[in-house]
This record gives structure tokens, sequence and C-alpha cells, in this order.
């Protein structure tokens, strides 16, 4: 497998290309970023742990099984402001265009949802039913965000270890909400679109029957073409509702992909049991990940369809419930973003995605 | 200046949303990744220095004032392919499609320019001359490497330190020459197209004359926007060729471009005069950036227009020669693309590009 020669790789929905040369490849562990050791200062000063409350702005959304007071000692999960939000509150939203440049003011919200009262327990340490009460706290956050018709996109993210840009240790999540749609999800969404209106229906849906089904390959120095039977070669666990895969295209290693198996547009569309299976199956990826790799830097982010609570305007998003499928795209910051990365937007990966699920897969947990 | 409401700019070229959130900001040097020591073993191990032509595959270029014989010492500056390439050469170039998946062989070159034969001088504290003699090294190899009409581009670029991805010290520059053209190429040439069809002219040569002139903030929590004249406040130095410059929607503090002050499509149309000016804007930005921020860990990379030596195909490059201007993107690696920018492609910086610039500005060289 891992002495064939470089394959370029096209991402079916971001068009991005990437390299799978896995000649350049390493053992799974090799080069791994370790997580630092933390100063005792900043362990006493972490504005997330109990009996800190006052540390943060006031809470926004707490889980209290004892129903304490909020911004007191008791809670189980709880949602701040961020206390150094990337976005200012203004009362209105503008957008101006003066030559060249354009300019917006920076209407939004940035949270924080701290995963528990424990500075030392990572989200996938915790047990499974308070994991279920963190995803939780997400989707409450999220269809309250969405109420604000000025909130056009409401980003769930996670940042774990200092290499993956996260600046306090005791595990957190962060919620952005925008004015405006990320390029990135605009690119998915027009995407999504014109496979839809080709009559080839969610990109998405096609790319878990394509998952299960082949996949073709080049093997030979003469550019012929293999199709391979491959019986889920690329996944690496899943549940009754969701499936966490490698895609054909991973921009990096351990780049995973987590979605529901059935059509579902958005993450507020889920139900309390949708909910628990997700906990279930990030828990489940995240023990691999941490037992496979030692504990490295990831980030992990939803992708929804935006907030469809605006005022409608010319269609936009008539066919968006059809037309596009949530997921989570976790990527562990094994390799680093070098000159080539930035310059071209084309990935070189070291490792076959078919490899990568297969270590993946026969870690214990 | 620091203490104004964060603001959403937009980039024209690229359509990047940027969050300028100076609130979050710090001084320049603050929490900047310092370059680690080299291990006595990885040094002695080196294959760019004196001695060890061996331990490359055969030069392709080399710059030898005592005409001394190819693959021993005598070299100046010299280009080797890479050892490790992210593409295996293919004698042909195949594209496949079936199903989502789309699949390519690996054809392309990827090559190695050793700046010298000194194992601890950076690039920047070379002397000018030498610089120059580099410069042409890049040049002689863009232009050759052209000449292959399969090659569609051909992308520059340096990783410095290893947070910048470099994996070996001694100071060099890679060359990588691809069959497709990046993704982010190919949404600059619309974008440029698109601009310049629109009776716009070129829009590199727009924003630079806007450069001079003013630009809109937005000071007032009502939104209000005034436009301030600033007299070319977003340059660090120029000469009669070249001038840097951090731009309007910089994605991170130290987002510096270089670029020709008049319109030029490619580096391959440079005269031994703008490469000598070339190499000495590189030089002056890079010891500022060297002298203000403590030996960073950085890329930077060329983005030229497409290699226009391929048989014509349905116009698709006809007024390229128009409409592209050529220039370099430096990206000093002082914050870390956490799971809010990978995942929506929304930077946030924290230092107003006019403070960043003023303070390069003001370092002494």
């Amino acid at each position: 497998m891992s002495d064939r020669k470089p394959e370029l790789r096209r991402d079916p929905i971001s068009g991005r290309w990437v390299i799978i040369s896995s000649a350049r490849g390493k053992r799974p562990t090799a080069a791994m970023p370790r997580q630092e050791e933390e100063s005792p200062e900043a362990r006493e000063r972490c504005p997330f742990c109990y009996g800190k409350e006052d540390a943060t702005p006031h809470e926004i959304y707490s889980y209290r099984p004892d129903h304490s007071r909020s911004n007191q000692p008791g809670w189980k999960v709880r949602v701040v402001p961020n206390k150094f939000p990337a976005f200012g509150i203004f009362p209105e939203v503008f957008i101006r265009r003066f030559g060249l440049s354009q300019i917006a003011t920076g209407y939004g919200a940035h949270e924080v949802v701290v995963d528990s009262p424990d500075h030392d327990r990572y989200f996938e340490h915790q047990p499974l039913d308070h994991i279920c009460h963190i995803v939780d706290a997400w989707w409450e956050r999220n269809v309250d965000l969405e109420r604000d018709p000025k909130l056009r996109y409401v980003l769930i993210f996670k940042n774990h270890g200092k290499e993956a840009g996260a600046s306090l240790r005791h595990p957190h999540e962060q919620i952005i909400a925008t004015t405006i749609i990320p390029n990135i999800l605009k690119a998915k969404l027009e995407y999504a679109k014109a496979h839809f209106i080709n009559g080839e229906g969610c990109i998405w849906c096609r790319e878990l029957d394509q998952l299960y089904l082949y996949e073709p390959t080049i093997w030979n120095p003469d550019g012929s073409v293999f199709l391979e039977t491959r019986k889920g070669d690329r996944i690496i666990t899943e549940n009754s509702h969701f499936v966490a895969f490698i895609p054909f295209a991973a921009r990096m290693p351990y780049e995973i992909h987590i979605q529901p198996k059935y059509h579902q547009y958005s993450f507020i569309e889920t139900t309390p049991e949708h909910r628990c299976a997700l906990a279930q199956i990030l828990r489940d990826v995240l023990l691999r990940v941490y037992k496979l790799l030692g504990n490295p830097p990831y980030n992990f982010y939803f992708h929804s369809a935006p907030n469809l609570n605006i005022s409608p305007r010319s269609g936009e998003f008539r066919t968006i419930k059809d037309d596009f499928h949530w997921h989570i795209e976790l990527l562990v910051r094994t390799t680093i973003a070098a000159g080539f990365e930035q310059g071209s937007g084309i990935y070189i990966n070291p490792i076959d995605p078919v490899d990568a699920a297969h270590y993946l897969r026969e870690t214990e947990i």
C-alpha cells in the first residue's frame, strides 16, 4: 500500500486538491507535537474552575442538576461570553464599500462552553452521559443564537492543545456567530446546490454511498486506474446515527469527518437521541486519537447550514434543506501548513487515508 | 488607534473576510515562537553543506563563479531535486473521474535552492550581491520549468523555522511545479479577470493606487465611517521597482505583500535589474522582521500567472498578461490558525495593519 507513487486527489465538495504521497509516510506516531506542561500560576489563574465564576462575564447557560443559582458553583456545564471577544457588539450591522475596500461592523457573538469544573479531565475522558450534556449545551446555544436574524452563521468549534490554538488548558469549546456567511461555507453551499440541481441529490449522501462501495486508485506507472471494492475501508467507527471516516482526499493524515448517516441540514435539527449518539461517536473517535497518537493537538468544527431564520431574499436559500448535509471536521495537527500549502491551497498528505483509518480502527479504547 | 472596536474587512482579491480586532492586540514581540537549537547530529547530517554534494540527487543548476565542476564544492548557490519529492515522476499526465472521486497522476517537479554553503547564515544576512544570485537561481529554474507545457504552475516558496514547516535548518527555498493550477490561484485569476473585464483594469494596480491615497475606517458605535487620508501608512519600505506593505485586510499581524510598482504578469518577466531590486527589498523586509520579532518562523511564496507556454485551449488565458500582476506574500507565523480559522476561513488579526507597518517601518536595519 505505502509503496505506490504519489496521487493527486480532488475533494468533491471543496474542490481542493491533495497529494497523497505515502512514500513520504511515517509511522502514525512520528514527529507529533506533545502537550506542554502548564505552569502552577496559569493553573491558579484559570477562570473556568469552581469558585472562579466571578472571573468570567455572567453565564448565558448552565447545566445544574442541583438547581443551584447561576454564577455560583454547582454547575456541571457552563456557557459564558468570551472575555476577549473577536467581535465587539455594535447595535446595528453596517457594511460599506469604498474603492476596493469593504468594511463591516464586528457585530456578533463569541461564547465559551466550559466542559466541566474539572481542570484536567479532557472532553473524551468524561463519562458518556456528561458528554451528552455538553453536546446539549452546544445545541441550546446554537438554537438560541439563530433566533437573532442578524446572525447568519453559527460556528461551534474546539481547539485542543497549544499547537492547535488553545490559549487556556481547562477543556472548553467556543461558539462564534457572525453577520456574514464564511467563505468556506459559501463555497460548500454553492457546490452542493449545483450538485443537487444537477439531479444527483445531496452530495454528502452520495459521498456516504461511495464510502461503502469502491474507489479508484492509480497503481501503475502507465497511469492505469483500478477500481477497488473497499467495503468501508476508510471508516473508523459508526453507530446507528453517525459514521466517522477519513475522506478520500484528506488534507492531513488524521482529517476525520463525522456525519449523520441520513439527510439532515443542520445540527439544530437533532433530537436528544441524535445528540447522545453524537456524544458517543465523538468520544469514541477522540479516545482513539488520544491512544494512537498520544494526546496530540486537534481542532474540530461543525459545518451546518446557515441560519434560515432570516428574512427571505431572492430565494437565496430555497433549496438549502435539501442540498446541505451537516457534518463535523476534525483535524489532528500532526503536520504544519507550510509555504506550499499556504501559497497553493494544495495539501501534501503523507499517510494513505485507508492506512490512517486502519490504524484508528485497530486502536483499542 | 488600538482602542477602536473590531472591524470586519474583506480582502478585495481573495474575497476573504478578516476581523481586525486590535482590542486583543499585543505588543509586536509578544508570544512569539522561538527557533529551537539544532542537535549536533542533525547539523552533521546536513546534506546542503560543502563536501556533502553526494548526499543530494545531481544538481540541476548552480552558480559557480570559479567554474568548478558540478556536484563538487565551489558552488555559491545550488539547485537540486528534492530527495523526498511530493511528486513522483510519471511519464504521462492522467486525470480520471469515478463517481465523486477525481484522481490524477502526481507528475511534477520538486526542487530545492540551497542559498549558500553556509549552514548558519540566513537568507537576509547574505550580502546583497549574493541574494541577487539566489533570486537569479529562482528565475532560471522558473523559466526552465515553464518550458514543459505539462507543468501548468510553478510555485517558489520558502519555509523558515520549524514552526513554519522547515525540516532542514540550512537556509534554502523550494520550487514545486504541478500539472494543475492551484485553487488559490484559480480564484485570484477569476476575480482579477472579472475586475479587468469590468473596465477597472488590473486590480493589483488599483490596490497600489489606493495604498497611497485613503482608506475607510469605522470609528463610531453608530457604525459611521470616516475616510482617512493615510499617505501610505501601510507601506513598510519601497525602492524604484517594488513596494512592501501590509494589506488592508491582512490575515495576520505581519502578512506582508511585495509587489512590482508597475504592471508585470509574472516573475519570469523580470530583468536582472528588477531581480536585484527584488533582492534588495526582500532583504530589507526580512531584516526588519528579524530585528523586530526576534527571528520568527515565516513563509513566503510567489504568485505569478500560470505557465502560458501551453497549447491554447478555449482562450482560457487570453487576457492574463493584462489582468494578473505577480506578487509575493510573506506570512510571519506569529499566530496559529485554530478551529475558527480552519472552519470558517475568517482570520482574526490582533494588530491593526497601520500599526504593524509602523512597527516595521521604524525598525532600524
